[in-house]
């Protein structure tokens, strides 16, 4: 059952009243001449046609099949490499890459719209062009102009794919420990020997050519640097030739995600360059994995919204008993208060998420193209402070929402032709890699709102409570509740910044908790902002969407809105009771 | 990875000292002679013991064969059906079974704990002998002596199996519409044809018969009929002979509980015999349904163990990173708070889940071998009031729970080959089955709270409010807390009652919030319950129990009470902002 739908109308409002983003492009020489609202929208559309006609009919074949490892070779599902090259030739992969080397140049808060198109047709097939245009971000970043000039325009333009190694089985969330090394040779480049797990995209047979970007220590060194290891060697000219001694050595079977391929990668002698200074590997990784981590949110909301359209439609078909509000002898189940729940859950955390994620993109747009020094400073610690909460919150909430969907087909739900179970499977897998949703945690608390005594959220906070006394089209009590929200999350984050020194496993401990109570804070105030600028701009919107903001609103302020209370609660109790039980009694 | 380990330390306390079996036993005299504490402790220890050599070892092979399906028979994996055989010989299938017909008598309280021992060693394999018994249960309660000795006997000896045969396609959660039908023969039987989908254990190759409970119609009568109808037919004296037109004609493909057959059935002129009266077949089935709910219920909490299990010994050996708290270089992750979170989280949920069964269990001895007829009709109110919370409460934490121990594991817990990922998939039908999560809500808060005005409701809580006056071993604090707690459910509750007439919709709209503020309110009791009472007994008890106890009712009262309060919420809202949305708008 494939019943892709882009939610086009929600990501124009998001983009054109929301986000007002022709005047926040045209504030950005860069993009002032490169993109509008009707290229966006024109833009959007296609997307939504390709994925809707090429790619959302591969997803169920693709679990079923899954990849296939077979003589040091892996294969993707039929008809993902035809798929993927009609893709590249359409030109997504450089769609937000740099000009320069052939990509479009196009903003980020427009990407990530098109990144959730794409995970909302297939996790698994998108992934491959995420990790494409994260690869090329991180050589353009820090790489040599040589490197540039030989590997950046057939990653933009599709014909080689990406991929980020860097786990090995000693060496998970905790990259000190990696053993793969890095030998000097006489001509500048390296000899990189070693093996890696969970290599995504590490082999397959969607593109000519692989380019890997791989951590490794270069012998004498403890320091961790950054190589650009291709699959096959490539010339100065940009042109693949022969094999490089990077070989998968064998595929995981895993819970889902099945078509794509997550290698065991071995190094033998492979050639690579160093990318970025010396061991400042992590650094220059940090690139891609940033860039990974927001589409890995994305992840997350384009499972949730493909199962939304899958649960509501079914919601609308399914005839199940009847209720005494209904009054029907026999009526579709989205009578019930009940089914009614579970989708307005996976509504609310999703076009509330999609904002989030806007946000985080436009700030990234921000940082990058600003012409002014101060705001573009300014915009890169927002953007560092809310691409964990995008990456940890968007698929946690995605999971849940997979979840509620899932439940919508009651007994259908649970058998694989109905396909709403494979997207619970291929999105859980998000809570997990590019950084566990715990580490992403500890990030956005540790280093994002407290290693700067909370100056940046300070200002993020000072910014939403100011917008919040120009919010006249919502009820005030929304506005005094999602106030104090605001404020009662300043006050635990100032407390733990005071307790942090008395405390060292207090952030560790709570760091979940409060990563999830920013993001209902978030959705809060995101329902606030939407239900009033949909109500503000009713004569340029469809009635029915902005009916659908005020009420979503209402739902999400009388029935969601508590789970802040219930993360908060849990930040303010301290360390004590979850670091006191002894190991040996677990 | 099997890494199964019964709880069997905290299973014992539970019954000794929180609950006072022996003392409880003695006070029934159909108990008094069949059980004591030595007796249920050697039951325990030989079911742990069974379970962990014979059964666990199966679980993950039959995850990765499935049941099969060719020639219109089902079979099983490698080696379930030989498990099944010594399962059944040495009596667990009977154990709370009519000694009258070869059951044990058992009581309850300590089947529920014989169940999570093999829920927790393989969910698909212990739903086939929980089937049996629950058919076994409701024959007993509604059928002729002639059906009972024909029977029961080769169903409580396991040599049979049972089945429940409800759903069709067209009726799911609602059987008002089913299509099966039952016509009359000269001598008294029925011929059944039709069809049904979905039926766990509809065929497969563990025992000789399967007896059938099949829902139907009696030709020209729209109520609905009980039958028993068997694979083989089963001569006066209880033999099995020839085929009986019950065939499966397909196995359905499932997210997961591979091992576990779920079947279309075909009964072609059938040969059924009535249970209970005519058209009063709902009414019998809920005997079985109500037994298969509770054990559902466990099949969550068994889950939830397991893999805990699996997840708390991975924490203490998988070294990476370390904490400004541990200090260490490199130290196992338990040393990190959020890893710690994760597994205190599963304790927590655990442990009150398993007195909340318990409970339950207890309730249904109660009502069925108490002395007291007053104590009989108030157990029976009791155990109908909790039979729907420890069915849903339990299998949705039992996901949580899963997902927990999962993310415990990092990308380690995406891949097959580690175990913990089947759990999740397993378990996931939990919130489906017999009854979706959101059915048990309405169940619980329209019939079971609303219905008698609160009046079950109301007795329950003066009896918990009653017991927080004599813990005098736990912090004041925690104990207002839960009064407070207590004294909101119950407003909440009046307040429904109060307006439902008003609001047709509400206590659809609000009941799966309810059911959760109510299985959360239970477990800040049982935490309550079980520090006092491990502190007042710790001459009796290991140091590492009493203190465990502790520090985990400390936990949960720091972090996770703060859940009632959302739930709380939800429901105190209405049911107008989850109604009001047009259909359309969906």
């Amino acid at each position: 059952m494939s019943s892709y739908q882009a939610p086009l109308q929600d990501m124009q409002f998001l983009l054109q009243q929301l986000f007002n983003a022709d005047a926040v492009w045209q504030s950005m020489p860069a993009l002032a001449d490169t993109i509008d609202s009707d290229t966006a929208a024109a833009i959007l559309a296609e997307a939504a046609k390709f994925n809707a006609e090429e790619v959302a009919p591969l997803n169920r074949a693709g679990d079923e099949q899954g990849v296939q490892f077979a003589g040091g070779r892996v294969s993707t599902p039929d008809g993902y490499a035809k798929a993927y090259q009609q893709y590249a030739a359409a030109g997504w992969v450089g769609l937000c890459g740099e000009p320069d080397f052939g990509g479009m140049g196009m903003p980020k808060m427009l990407g990530v719209l098109v990144d959730e198109l794409g995970y909302s047709a297939s996790n698994a097939f998108n992934l491959y062009a995420s990790l494409t245009a994260g690869a090329a971000l991180c050589i353009h970043a820090h790489g040599t102009d040589a490197l540039k000039q030989r590997f950046l325009p057939k990653l933009y333009s599709g014909e080689w794919a990406g991929a980020m190694d860097m786990t090995e089985p000693q060496a998970g969330s905790d990259l000190r420990h990696i053993l793969t090394k890095a030998t000097p040779q006489a001509d500048g480049s390296y000899r990189i020997n070693g093996s890696k797990i969970f290599i995504t995209g590490g082999d397959h047979d969607l593109t000519e050519n692989i380019i890997h970007l791989v951590l490794a220590k270069i012998e004498g060194s403890d320091g961790i640097s950054l190589f650009v290891v291709p699959k096959l060697k490539v010339d100065e000219q940009g042109n693949s030739g022969s094999a490089n001694g990077v070989t998968a050595g064998a595929i995981e079977h895993k819970m889902g995600l099945k078509a794509s391929a997550t290698c065991v990668m071995h190094y033998d002698n492979a050639q690579g360059y160093l990318v970025g200074r010396a061991n400042r590997g992590l650094v220059c990784m940090f690139t891609m994995m940033n860039y990974e981590r927001l589409s890995i949110g994305i992840q997350g909301l384009g499972s949730a919204h493909a199962c939304y359209r899958m649960a509501a439609d079914y919601a609308k078909e399914r005839k199940q008993g009847s209720t005494p509000g209904a009054g029907a002898e026999v009526a579709p189940i989205i009578v019930h208060g009940d089914v009614r729940r579970m989708l307005l859950n996976i509504r609310c955390l999703t076009e509330a998420g999609r904002a989030l994620a806007m946000m985080t993109g436009l700030q990234l747009d921000l940082a990058k193209y600003a012409e002014d020094e101060q705001q573009r400073a300014k915009s890169t610690k927002l953007a560092a402070l809310l691409t964990p909460v995008t990456k940890a919150f968007l698929t946690d909430r995605g999971l849940d929402c997979t979840i509620d969907a899932q439940q919508v087909f009651g007994g259908h739900g649970y058998i694989r032709e109905t396909g709403v179970e494979q997207w619970l499977r291929d999105t859980r897998i998000a809570q997990i890699y590019e950084g566990t949703n715990g580490i992403q945690a500890i990030d956005f608390l540790g280093r994002k709102l407290v290693a700067d005594c909370g100056e940046t959220l300070q200002a993020l906070l000072a910014e939403l409570t100011q917008q919040l006394t120009q919010f006249s089209r919502v009820p005030q009590v929304y506005i005094e509740r999602q106030r104090s929200i605001q404020a009662q999350f300043s006050d635990a984050i100032a407390a733990i910044i005071e307790q942090k020194s008395q405390s060292p496993d207090l952030i560790n401990a709570v760091a979940v908790d409060a990563l999830n109570a920013f993001g209902y804070m978030m959705c809060g105030f995101f329902w606030l902002s939407m239900s009033d600028s949909a109500q503000h701009h009713q004569s340029e919107l469809a009635a029915a969407l902005v009916q659908s903001k005020q009420q979503l609103c209402d739902y999400y302020f009388s029935r969601l809105v508590g789970r802040f209370d219930a993360h908060l609660a849990a930040v303010t109790c301290g360390a004590t009771s979850t670091m006191q039980m002894d190991e040996s009694l677990f």
